[in-house]
C-alpha cells in the first residue's frame, strides 16, 4: 500500500514548477546578491522581483514584505520588536496560538517585560472577540494583540479584519500568524488592520527554511539578527536566495490555482467528514469544521479505546500520515496545548487529518476502511 | 569573454554533489522532521546523520551542534546569548570582526547591557594578543571575546588556540566566528578553547541559508528563537531539512578533498601574488597574505588614481567578479570598515580577489591583462 499523506498543515511537498524555478539560483546564478558585480545584480533582481510577487499578491508594498528564515523567526521578530522598538508593556494572545507566538510571549513575560491576557476560546474553537473587546478595554498601556489567523491545528479560522478594527479602536499592535493562511487564501492585508503577518513557504508547496515577515510601513522596528545591510537592514546575513525565489513561486502558483484548488480540497474533507459520519458514526469533531475552518484541515475526535490510544501509531503501521496535533506534539494528542484548552479530561483521542491538492477521494476511502478496522 | 568569478570569500557555487545530494529532501522525501510517522522519521534521519557528520569533522558532539539560517544568526545567537545566560557583562572584540559581530556587539552596548573593548590590530592585520591579555586582565567582569577564525577581508587567520588558553586563564567566554575557516580548514574544536563557533554553508560550496552553532556542552543557553521543540529546544521553526543535508555533504567533500583543493588554492594566490608583483610592481597587500593567512584571499592595494578608483566597476564591466571588501560593502572600499582599521587616509583602492577549486590559473593571467589596461 503506497504512503498516504494527510498531514499537509505540517509541511507539503515541493511543487515541481517551484523546484525548476529555484534550481537556475542553485546552479549557475548563484552570486551573493549583495555583491555589485553581473552574478550578485542577476541574485538581487530575483529577489527583488520576487518581493513585488509576494507584495503584490498580499496587497502591500514591496518596502513592507521581509523575507526571514520562515514562520517561527517571523513571529519572534514581531513579537520582540513590538516590545522593544514599540513600547507594549502588555500582549492579548490566545491559549491556542503555536508555540512559536506562545513561548516567546512566555520568554518576555518570565523575563517582566510585559504582562500577558489569555482572551477565552469558545467551545467551537473561535475565539471570543467580545472577552477580547473588554480585556483592550481595559488595559491601560499599549498593548500588542497576537492571534493567529487559522489554527494549524483544529482549523479555526479569525475573523481577522474584525480584529483588526478592535485593535484600531483601542491603538493596540496587531500580529498575526498566517503561516496556515498565506498560500491557501487570497489576502489583502490592507483590509485586516494588521500590523505584522508572518509566513512560511513550506506550508503551500513552497520550500522549507523561508518565510515573511509583513510590517505595514507606519511601524519602525530594529532587526531581530543585526549584521551585513541585508533587507534594507531589518534582516542580516546572506540572503537563501533560492527559497526566496521558491516562496514567491509557490505563492504566485497557490493564488493563480486557488479557485480550483481550494474547492476540490474541502470536497475532499467534506468528504471524510461525511464518510467519516457514516462509517464510524461515534465520532466527534474538534473546532468548527463546517463552518469558520481552514479547508485543508479536519481534527477528528475518536472515543477512547486501548486501540484508539494506538491510532497514529497503528495509522502509521499502515502507511496513513496524519498527527495528534501539530507536527512539534504529533507524537501524542496528550502534548497538544490546544485541544487541551478546548476540553479538559474529555475521553477522546484526537487526529488531524490535513489535505492538500494531491490527495484524492479514493485515499479518503482507504483511510476510512482503514480507521473502521483499527478503531 | 567568459565570467571569471574571484570572489569565493563572498559565495561559492554550490557543489553538483552536494545538490544531488539535496534534492531527494527537495521531491520524494519532504516530512516534517517533527513528524513521528514514516516520512517525518525518514527527515529526522537525515538531519541527525548530518549532526554525526559535521560534529565529527570538527571533533565535537553532535549534541553541541545546532542549525541555524547562518553563521549571521550562530554569530547573534552566541553574543546575545553570552550576555543574556552567561552573565557576560564585558565584550572584548576587534574592530575588522563581520558586522554580524560588530553590529550585534554595538546593538547592546547602546542599549547598555555590555561595556565594550576593541583591540589592537597589528598594521599587518594581526589581532595584538598582549593587548588582548592586558585587556583580560584589566576586565574584572565576565567577559565574553569575540574575535574571528579568519577576517573575511584581508585573509589574517587568528591562533585561535592562543586566545583560547588566554579566555580559559582569565575565565572568559570566547566566541569566534568561522565562517570563512570551516570547510576550508581540518579543525579541532576541543583544542581551540571556543565555547561557540559559527560557520556558513554557502563559504564551502554548501547551500546558502543554513549555518551553525557550536555551544560547547559545558555551556547553557536559552534560544535567540522560541516555538517548537526543533534543535533540542534550542532553535525554533521547521528545520531546513535540504540546507541541513547540504551543509554536511559539502563539509565532508571540503574535509575529504581538503590537501588537494587547499594546495591548489594556495597556488593560484601565489600565483597571483608573483604575476601583480610582475606585471604590476606599485601594488601592495593588505594583511599577511604570505603569512597567516587564508589560502583563498588575497587583498590588493592599487595606488589610487581616476582610473583605480573605477577598478571594480572596470573589472565588472569586464566579465570579473571581484568585490571592494566583503560583499555587504562591495560597492567601494571606502565603506569598509576593515580597511579603515588598518590604516586611515593613505592613498590606495583595494580590491579582495578570492579563490576556489573551480578557479583556473589562465584566469589570473586573464585578470593580470585586463588590470594592466585598466591601472
Amino acid at each position: 500500500m503506497s504512503r498516504i499523506y494527510f498531514d499537509n498543515a505540517a509541511t507539503t511537498p515541493l511543487d515541481k514548477e517551484v523546484l525548476a524555478a529555484m534550481l537556475p539560483y542553485m546552479t549557475d546564478q548563484f552570486g551573493n546578491p549583495s555583491s555589485i558585480y553581473s552574478y550578485g545584480r542577476e541574485s538581487r533582481l530575483a529577489i527583488e522581483n520576487a518581493r513585488k510577487t509576494v507584495a503584490k499578491l498580499l496587497n502591500v508594498q514591496p518596502g513592507e514584505i521581509f523575507f526571514t528564515s520562515g514562520g517561527t523567526e517571523s513571529n519572534n521578530t514581531a513579537v520582540f520588536s513590538a516590545i522593544r522598538d514599540l513600547g507594549c508593556e502588555h500582549i492579548i494572545t490566545s491559549p491556542i496560538e503555536h508555540h512559536a507566538v506562545l513561548h516567546t510571549v512566555e520568554h518576555f513575560q518570565q523575563a517582566d517585560k510585559v504582562s500577558v491576557g489569555f482572551i477565552k476560546i469558545l467551545p467551537n474553537g473561535h475565539a471570543d472577540l467580545a472577552d477580547l473587546e473588554a480585556q483592550l478595554a481595559s488595559s491601560g498601556r499599549r498593548t500588542l494583540v497576537a492571534l493567529m489567523h487559522a489554527n494549524n491545528e483544529i482549523g479555526n479560522l479569525l475573523d481577522i479584519e474584525a480584529v483588526g478594527e478592535l485593535c484600531q479602536k483601542y491603538n493596540a499592535i496587531f500580529h498575526s500568524d498566517c503561516v496556515q493562511t498565506v498560500g491557501h487564501y487570497p489576502m489583502d492585508l490592507k483590509k485586516c488592520g494588521v500590523h505584522f503577518i508572518s509566513a512560511a513557504g513550506h506550508k503551500f508547496h513552497g520550500p522549507k527554511g523561508i518565510g515573511i515577515l509583513y510590517v505595514a510601513s507606519d511601524i519602525k522596528i530594529k532587526p531581530l539578527i543585526f549584521g551585513g545591510g541585508q533587507e534594507r537592514n531589518m534582516r542580516a546575513g546572506t540572503e537563501n536566495l533560492y527559497g526566496i525565489v521558491g516562496f514567491a513561486k509557490a505563492l504566485e502558483m497557490a493564488m493563480a490555482n486557488h479557485d480550483n484548488d481550494s474547492s476540490y480540497i474541502r470536497s475532499l474533507k467534506n468528504y471524510m467528514i461525511e464518510q467519516l459520519r457514516i462509517h464510524i458514526p461515534a465520532v466527534q469533531f474538534n473546532g468548527d469544521p463546517e463552518g469558520k475552518s481552514l479547508y485543508t484541515v479536519l481534527s477528528v475526535r475518536f472515543p477512547s479505546t486501548e486501540r484508539s490510544q494506538l491510532l497514529l501509531f497503528s495509522l502509521d503501521m499502515n502507511n496513513i500520515c496524519a498527527s495528534g496535533g501539530s507536527a512539534c506534539s504529533s507524537g501524542a494528542d496528550m502534548g497538544s496545548h490546544v485541544i487541551k484548552a478546548l476540553r479538559k479530561g474529555d475521553d477522546f483521542v484526537t487526529v488531524r487529518f490535513s489535505f492538500s491538492k494531491y490527495n484524492k477521494t479514493g485515499e479518503i476511502d482507504e483511510v476510512i476502511v482503514k480507521l473502521k478496522e483499527l478503531i
